[in-house]
């Protein structure tokens, strides 16, 4: 009897076992292991986790996330308090981001290309006096090395009496409305000159055809130090350090032709501010007056100048390809409704790099009457992040299952799949700025001029919905907008349903 | 003793279950999660899933079986009764059909561009009588709206004195050997014209860098209910609605201006008539007249008309853009052999739209006592539906093993993958349409005129296979046919052949 | 007592089982399956698997060890010895081979491409006459095919009186230096005419878009038997046959209209020969003079002929599409430093059908006191294979840790992910070639004149790295190689660094 109870004690456990390997094997492979996209229920997301830097933060969003690893994205929002330096950085990803606030500076490293700015004025001579006094002693060591041949002459050149010309690769101004694309590998910084903080939403595409490692955000530093590590995700909780930091300061030294101390400074082992510095002083950058802001805009940015850029005819070429537009212009509207509001895209036909990074961007500007008719997107994931005010988004999925009603505010984020209807209405002056992962992402409306429901021959639609012809042609003709209508019920009546519900 | 057999017990249990745990380890992920084909046995594959309409039916192959999930595609076969209309449908992924049988007009949307087809004639007076008298009370609302300007000039000038006239998008003509190409995203319904169901195969290109979803097919309605669901497999065995069906018809109603009644109507939710459904009375719609027929199938279309239409010189334009090719026209053939049958493609040099989806697709008829010549495909799937007669058919992996040799029959599918070499012997007059996933599939036979054996020095034959110049010579020269052949044995042979294996 | 002792052994077995079951879990889906990338350690990687044939060997790389399998390839090395011939093979994926040693001829099937290569004289006349002899029945067969009219005109044509002319696709010379691509799909085969092995690298890009199996490599064989199979990986170890042993011998002998004994003898079954095999007296193969050598490498091939190839216009169509290149070549350098060694890059730009495999390789040839700048891949994964010689090399990951510091010699293989900086350090005439995901692989420099730290403001590197713009000036400016550059310790200091960490 003892034996048996045993055995059955022993039997039963090792079924509990058996079932417990096998229902946890039907969840050892989550879904977003298997590539496969869970999408019966959609959530509107924050971002999880922020990483403090001495003058900013970089906030992100769980790229585990089901939704947005279906997607194949990871989101960041970057803010950089004023007269921070974003350090350079560069992503085995393709990269667009959008100018949620303030305005700046930014570089864009191209291997191979010119140093085409060149300041016009040698450095501040008390800063340089003192670069001078502080290290006399590698001074004099310079001296020599140039007596030795190894200054060559472009350093005999820059280094006149009075001081040092410092030339570099193209800085360009940032600012609110500008959608900016970066390819894989090319390290960029940027630095606020504005008077409030700098804030821009990220996206990086890394389902990416150019992305030729794992589905995992990988981000690399040139400079910084980051003791926090992580980038939205449990996986990489270690710190990050700079890409010099990995090499023997040896071979650093030998490479760069300086001394090992110099080379150890180069690997930040020592600095906790992070990705986001604290500039002293003032940043002396040559670059060129800020673009003439658009007439509407002028009032934001007071100390907007004179001459506008003019397109040389060479923008096409690797290193002065256009990397940035404005998509705020109210001009550059593509749907525009002076009562409800605008909506602007921009892709590969209005820039060219676009096609390359194979991403483009919506941005949409509408008052709190006015609602965005429902559409899908046909070739392109959809992810919507809230830069003001607030709006009632629904989405439908593949089953006609509506996977998501709620009210979206600023700073939020909304996953929309390939071909999956939406419909967002206003609420209270909502804004926003959409990526999609297609150079030329197409939608389709299902309601309006341009609808699906309208190049549908009337006696389709009588014998789709069982309905009469007058029922069918009111469908297909009484609105006449394309994308933006007039919502009836305002926004008080929408309100009260969502609470109902 | 007892404590020791306990142990021993418990022990057993233990390395039992460790050993469960491990075997089904191996098993726990399938290859198909793997992205791993296992390719040692191919099979013929039948359609394995019904879901039956009103007027129709919509038959699928499993798309989770391992071989069509290697390939990154899904099948299914459309049956529209007579008067049966396919209500619009999208996917996320391209697809490309074929039409096996009978006749019909087909419509697709094309967001933005225009209604470029409207009726010359009024709707007919009892239909729209009919409309207007069961909603007079909407009718007068409507004029209302009309008074209230937003009914705008287009519906006032539609709306005539004796009826409506309505404008859609271009309609087709679709018949028995066309292949229809269609962009992910673009919705279209299809109308069988004829007195006999219209048969089309169809295969989603779901591992298409188009699909930016997961490889699971996903499939959208515009109008439709379908209680069963489902898409050839177990995990959508959930009812499957309309798009329309997700959102609030409050919303809805305010989004195509009219009353939240008919927005739900718009959602089908009584509907239980499925994704094809039967058109009561005529079908009204506005099309040119049927294309002719080539001069040999004339007497299948007896209704065949006079004009033929002529290429306008905008035809890649993304409204106007060809998306139909008849391939069953025996003077369009590539290969050519009035004794033996004949082999025509389409693919991105013949139906431009092909480059952009990256399918094309071969047509072969051929009699009973011919071979298609052995070969390979250099660069793509194959996916090989039989439409008549029958086969044998074997497939070669790349271990040289025989992985398929079977007889394959009017309704079946072998998946061929890429590099497999292959060959079909007709045992009675046989047809077949094969999809390839590449826009420019490429072969290369392993007999013939064109034949790698071909292009082979003899010294490279005679010392690969150990044998003399003569034998080698023969080897290269003594078939002059390129791809179809002359069975000597003809067919009772490969029967009994079969029969004996 | 007992009995909670055996709940407790029982208990304790199945929580031991149930542990044992959730941390094989976590391991259950290994990264690579998961198509993750675990890059926190590289290795420097030998062949792990020899498969030997008659004359020679294919070594292999494991294509599952997690490096390789990220970087989404597959390496083998090809030793054929003198007189030995690589048996006809193609591949479902691109493949970029590099000659390293040896001289040959090589064939590449080109489906449709017409025979241009045809024998000037007629077959030897002994050889020739042991074919006709040894098979006089057949031939007697033979005429009679030709009486009744399959034999065809160019039967007729080839067949002279004193022997018989043969004709084939074009067959080009390969020697030390040259870079091959090939096709998926496309045939190819390899003679070794020289006096001393003919050894070749390779890289199949199982990631590439043209494959459109799953990431097992996948190597068919037109002729030969190789009972070990094999492909680095103990998945198939089963024998790999050719192509034709799949296929019944009837249906073989129907479609080459051939005996059924010779269709036999075409599926090499009783061949134990395997992939290389050893060609008896000469190989007589049309093929035009090998192509001139350049001068500095012309006594390494004494046989260097008088004539050079000279572009006709139509390269880029696919019959005559060029795909070879010799990249040790002086004069072609890239990056030429007398002292140090050069740099020569091969790429879509240089050989238009890398833009079709999107695959790109760059030689070095360095001395050993030479540095190869620290730099990153910005769009590729890069597979560096040692040559000759040897060096340091030192890998950083994404979160700037050293994740690779070793020696690296002749046949080792090192993979660098994309964006993942590195530096080379030669110890000893270091020579190297490395293939590059990508057609056109971009590097950037990490030191250098056009280095990321050269292009970036004087500001941003002061800020960056708490240094003085002294410091900063020197950093930008000390160094003004490009690539190579002088390294001062010299190569002991190296070692014994190495020998310390």
């Amino acid at each position: 009897m003892v034996k048996l109870a045993h055995i059955l004690v022993a039997t039963f456990g090792v079924l509990l076992v058996l079932n417990g390997c096998l229902a946890r094997q039907s969840l050892g492979v989550p879904p977003q292991l298997r590539n496969e996209c869970n999408l019966d229920n959609l959530d509107v997301l924050q971002a999880t986790e922020t990483i403090k830097s001495e003058a900013g933060q970089i906030e992100y969003w769980d790229h585990n996330h089901p939704q947005i690893r279906c997607a194949g994205v990871s989101v960041s929002r970057l803010i950089i308090e004023q007269g921070g330096l974003y350090l350079p950085t560069f992503f085995s990803s393709p990269k667009i981001s959008y100018v949620v606030q303030g305005m700046g500076i930014s570089g864009r490293v191209v291997p191979g290309c010119a140093e085409t700015f060149m300041d016009s004025q040698p450095m501040q001579g008390q800063q340089w006096q003192h670069g001078q006094q502080g290290h006399q002693g590698q001074q004099g060591q310079q001296g020599q090395q140039g007596q030795q041949g190894q200054q060559g002459q472009q350093g005999q050149h820059q280094q006149g009496q009075q001081g040092f010309r410092d030339m570099h690769q193209k800085v360009e101004h940032v600012r609110h409305g500008d959608v900016i694309a970066i390819t894989p590998g090319s390290a960029h910084w940027i630095y606020n000159t504005g008077d409030q903080p700098l804030v821009i939403i990220s996206l990086l595409d890394i389902a990416n055809y150019q992305n030729q490692l794992d589905r995992n955000p990988r981000v690399f530093r040139l400079a910084g130090n980051n003791p926090q590590g992580g980038f939205g995700g449990p996986q990489q909780q270690q710190q990050q350090q700079n890409l010099l930091s990995g090499f023997d300061p040896q071979v650093l030294a030998q490479a760069l032709k300086i001394d090992v101390r110099l080379a150890q400074e180069l690997q930040n082992q020592q600095d906790s501010r992070g990705n986001i510095v604290r500039v002293k002083g003032p940043f002396q950058v040559a670059r060129p007056p800020l673009r003439q802001a658009y007439e509407s805009e002028k009032w934001r940015h007071p100390r907007g100048p004179s001459q506008s850029p003019q397109d040389n005819g060479l923008e096409e070429t690797i290193c002065s390809m256009r990397t940035h537009e404005n998509i705020d212009d109210p001009a550059r509207a593509d749907e525009y409704k002076p009562n409800l509001g605008r909506v602007t895209s921009v892709n590969s036909l209005t820039l060219p790099i676009l096609q390359f990074v194979r991403l483009s961007a919506t941005r949409g500007i509408i008052k709190g009457n006015a609602m965005v008719l429902p559409k899908y997107n046909m070739n392109a994931n959809e992810i919507l992040y809230c830069t003001r005010g607030q709006a009632r988004i629904q989405v439908v999925n593949d089953n006609g299952q509506n996977v998501l009603d709620q009210q979206v505010q600023k700073g939020q984020l909304v996953v929309i799949p390939q071909g999956f209807a939406h419909v967002v209405q206003s609420q209270n002056n909502f804004e926003w700025i959409s990526f999609k992962t297609n150079a030329n992402a197409m939608i389709s409306t299902l309601a309006g001029r341009t609808s699906a429901l309208r190049a549908l021959p009337l006696e389709v639609i009588t014998n789709a919905y069982q309905i009469s012809l007058e029922e069918a042609r009111r469908i297909k003709f009484n609105t006449l907008e394309t994308t933006l209508t007039h919502a009836r019920g305002g926004q008080q009546q929408l309100i009260d349903q969502i609470v109902e519900a």
